[in-house]
């Protein structure tokens, strides 16, 4: 059955025939059929919670990359690491990286922060209350624990950042929220710490969130103080392996990246990097993290040094990384299987996952310092694809 | 046919066999069934160009938001727009900033600037050098232009911008791409002209790229200068249209949007927004766009005002846009369904469809303004579901 | 006597006559009689340990503002404050806003944080060892807090920050220094630090600054974390004053300095505000501060608004101030009189010296608005004077 | 005669009885005898037009440094530069650099852009008004150029960019000013081409700068952009040199800088360098020049180097330097002298003057760099002084 109209109170029915009946009215609205995205496989319900108003499926591919060895902490052996993406030659490249890790003894790996946080604003009446309400927090702090805590069983109050601005101040408040991402489990916590803040002292007005959390915007702040988990992978490369798989030398790309991090300065780049990005969103597509979070995550720098062996060091730091293995996307169908295949699906499996994110962006960096660096790149960028750059 | 390695001469294969084969591998490694990545309807010989070493398919669900009413130069008239998400509440929030667009006469939209960069460095002698090839190329605009095109039909060669450093000149090529991305067009055209630049000039060493295009990462550059398409949005709401879909007031939304801007501002926020990021990467996803291009496409600023009468003003601008509507995933199955359904799928689309990114941009910043700022949020929060902030 | 070289061997030596012989030579040299440069009133002797190769004295006007009156915690009551610039205006633009403030009953002042940073890097083996590295380092606080202090007196390290770089560390240690700047005490306490650790981890390479001070250069890094005196200034000034005052509205100033903060934030200014630096060059001028430091202490805040009634709320907050009433230029004859003026010389009153330096920078915000506000602006402009925007 | 009051009716008065009562007042409110401040050897009227409220003089040691080889487009030949500071072993540090480029054979120098903007925003009824505005300003450029040069003999209306934000319309208008800094100048040129906008289209409300300039406040705007003079100075300077000046070697100081450049990178400096503002500072202040501009112009990026010889390159680029050699405080009478000295008192100077400047800055980031390089540190800090780094 279908109608001239959007069915509008139906926003989380699951149902095939509510799902038909809105594919069949944007048929009519688009005169098109609109045959690939009501042919999926999946059961609709599981998305329960995770959409509203579905229509249909998206059908990504995903590639593989690997084997890459990853020497890490939570993360130990060799991986295949997939990711989904429509940019031709992102895994080709990606996978190219990831053998050169794998040949050159595998990629050092390690998470040095983890922590999430929400930021509400408190306006004071003047800038004494300011300073009463900034004392009388920094003095309640095991009390806003405490509220902050009742509402949740993972979630722990870890810190909180104050930032006066007149008679206004700002409160940036960690969390450490497990394998979740956590947003949601902050969010209520937060209210709950609030709302007792509210009672016992007298704040002329509030916003739950005043952007200083920062979420899903690129930020000196998360860069600078972190946000999520702050990870950083590393290896060695031998000027031999340079060459054999990139086909040019550590000195050229050590003076390539130097270029690179200064043309990052020049441009007020947050950060120093050349494709971290590309990695984020092909992995966390695959594995369903919030693509959201693409944007703050892939902040971060890259250091690149010659040996006193003339070999390359390389490594990648991401002090921003926003990710999950429980909660959000991770237990839909596809996202789950991505998951299965590094290993990374469930509780006590976010550091690991942490650490394989952070390997694969350091291999699509390698591989892309080879594409600008390679001699020949005129005749190479047509045998490698598009997007090596 | 299993083995135990995965294959590997064969990355461009898209056959049944071979991915099955892929699979099995991935399957004993990680000792999971992966019963559904390959478990697809669409036709992996159809992902040729987009992926390599294809194991499957992502499935994501597809939500749908509207009527959003847009006046724009290019979208005109009452959309659907699909937004392909894991994060529960985000079509609905985004949806309630749509009806509440739509019931208020609609957005108006405009971009206002269009061009793509490729940014090569040259290392000179010395500065007098580098002064004279500054010179150079300014003199001989025209042949670069020429040279430059003579590698495509579409792409054109617009502008060139120079940034000096010492013996170092970076130089920022700005081309037109019509409805293509194109990162590949002008990466072709610029190694064209730095071919003919290396036969007619004496530089000691260059990079095709130097990170001041700047593509795939956050930065200064694009947000002042521009990148892709550059695109704003704006509506006026009445104070009982705010009520009536927001819970809130004019005047509520005004204050803690400043005090949400201060907070970016604090935070080293490149522009001001709340969730830029979640609009384009529920479109991105659900149209075929790049994904790693979120990380760039998100930074940008929201105007907020009063109006004389106390109804609100509001607007985003989005300096930096990276979109496409040939190319690229854009003729992928479920991707040009997507774009189907708002009419964006092809030549000629592309202004058309950066109109309808700002405008559903605008929805989402309208609707988690009324999130944050409700009376009730401690009980909203609960109903509205997780995401609202 | 003269000769025709400048006398190279004693950049040490005070007296008149090796002076002179310096003078006589660049008279030579220049054509010009440089009458005014060695016809000063101070000793020369007094400026040993402020300069070297001495030829004269610069003579900069000093101009007066107050009262200013000022309700802090270490400075109370009614101040007159130096000024000493060349930039016509300045003073009297000062003073127009030193007389609404008091006035309006005065400015709040607030420090708020108080501590100075060098930042030694580290280069270790490689990533395990830099882990091993950042835990002897929070393992052996006390040691390196007993080391550092051993040096100075005054000087104690009161926390450290490490940033972790793939095998570098980058640590910024903070430290308390009273009175003085205390750059110099803490490079010593510093440099004794790291010799303890040169002997006691094995360090590949160090430098003893690596920039993340961050040392007479704006940045996120200090507008963020905070150097120096980290201070707030406000007032509430009333409709009537706005407009007796500055020949404006408090709703008018408001809505320009919205759009002066969006322009600050679309330009990629760190933090917002009109003219921090012109009230910091002129009273460190005259007060004997580093000028080298008006970069990285004009980086702060406004905070604009309302109040119910209609009056206008204004503060001034700048996290990154770089003062001190010992040390450096402070003893110098005119400036040991300027910080007289203000009863700020010696021990005890850098916090004093903060808060006014804060309230001046205040003045001088509300002035200028009044002048980017006036309806009359042209005619205003010849009567003004040619600084006043 | 004294009284209990400062003078309130006589700013503008320069007699010596007037300074003297003010002088009198301020001994009675502080105190001291405030003997210097009173004891100077210009003359008062000679600062009409500097300042306002004058009370009396600073005076502030002034070293030499020098020689200092230049072979700029305007500063050819050798320099003695003055530096009036209070920060000693500044001069000390800047002469050693400037004798190691002497005798390196001299520093290139360049300027490579001359522009000085102000930045007025419009607001519009809507979108569609700001749309139409924009093709208004971008048609009628002749109009607004023809107006704004009405005001003024020198000043030329060179380039307008324009931001839009929704309905509001940023505009920055670049103007060529010659030897002046130009700010009020081209304040009086744009009130006069504002003012035939706003009889020509319906504007609803406009600021005559909107930040956007920007004056005075540190940006990516000008650090990208350009504002003032960009100037660029470079030197190679052989192994044997720097062992023999700095005490160190070519790949240590490149080494230092590059971990220095990137600790720029992750602090969130604009740019990258060591201490431009110190050279700023003491130049600015010898020569009659805007100190309030050492905050925008001290940001800047340097490009260190090795040459295939092992041999040390260095540049250092100011994107936006703010100078002049008229008007201001530059016929100011020791700061006319200063000026004198190098040859760059007046018209047709100024871009003489930026180069000096240049060249001074680089003489600054050399010694610095061998200081921090310099293997007993610990030694030489004593011996060199406090201010070394």
């Amino acid at each position: 059955m279908t109608n001239d109209r959007m069915p509008k109170d139906r926003v989380n029915d699951y149902s095939k025939a509510i799902i038909d009946e809105r594919l069949e009215f944007l048929r009519k609205q688009s005169g098109s059929a609109l045959e690939h995205i009501g042919n999926y496989t999946v059961d609709p319900e599981e998305s329960k919670g995770n959409i509203e108003n579905i229509i249909g499926f998206s059908q990504v591919p995903i590639g593989i990359i690997g084997p890459l060895l990853i020497n890490g902490e939570y993360a130990s052996g060799e991986y295949y690491v997939p990711l989904s993406t429509i940019e031709g030659a992102v895994v080709m490249s990606y996978n190219r990286g990831a053998k050169l890790i794998t040949a050159s003894g595998g990629a050092k790996t390690r998470v040095y922060r983890d922590g999430i946080q929400r930021a509400p604003v408190f306006i004071l009446k003047d800038m004494d209350a300011a300073k009463a309400f900034t004392e009388f927090l920094t003095r309640n702090f095991a009390v806003l624990k405490s509220e902050a805590e009742s509402t949740t069983s993972t979630g722990k109050l870890k810190d909180i950042q104050i930032f006066p601005l007149g008679k206004a101040v700002y409160v940036r408040l960690e969390y450490y929220t497990g394998d979740a991402m956590g947003m949601n489990m902050i969010t209520k916590a937060t209210m709950q710490l609030v709302s007792w803040i509210l009672r016992n002292f007298p704040v002329e007005e509030y916003f739950l969130e005043s952007n200083m959390a920062v979420d899903k915007k690129p930020s000196y702040m998360n860069f600078i103080c972190g946000r999520g988990k702050s990870v950083t992978a590393e290896i060695v490369i031998t000027k031999k392996n340079v060459e054999r798989f990139l086909g040019t030398t550590p000195d050229k790309i050590f003076r390539m990246y130097r270029y690179g991090h200064i043309g990052c300065s020049m441009s007020g780049v947050i950060g120093g990097n050349l494709q971290y990005a590309n990695a984020l969103a092909a992995i966390f597509l695959a594995c369903g993290q919030d693509l959201g979070n693409i944007s703050e995550s892939s902040t971060g720098a890259n250091l690149v040094d010659l040996t006193p062996e003339g070999d390359l060091y390389f490594s990648v730091t991401l002090p921003s990384l926003i990710v999950a293995t429980v909660g959000g996307g991770t237990s839909l169908p596809t996202q789950k299987n991505c998951l299965d295949i590094i290993g990374c699906y469930g509780t006590g499996k976010v550091m690991k996952f942490a650490e394989i994110v952070a390997a694969s962006v350091l291999a699509g960096e390698l591989s892309l310092c080879g594409a600008v660096c390679h001699e020949d790149w005129t005749a190479s960028h047509e045998k490698y694809g598009r997007n090596r750059i």
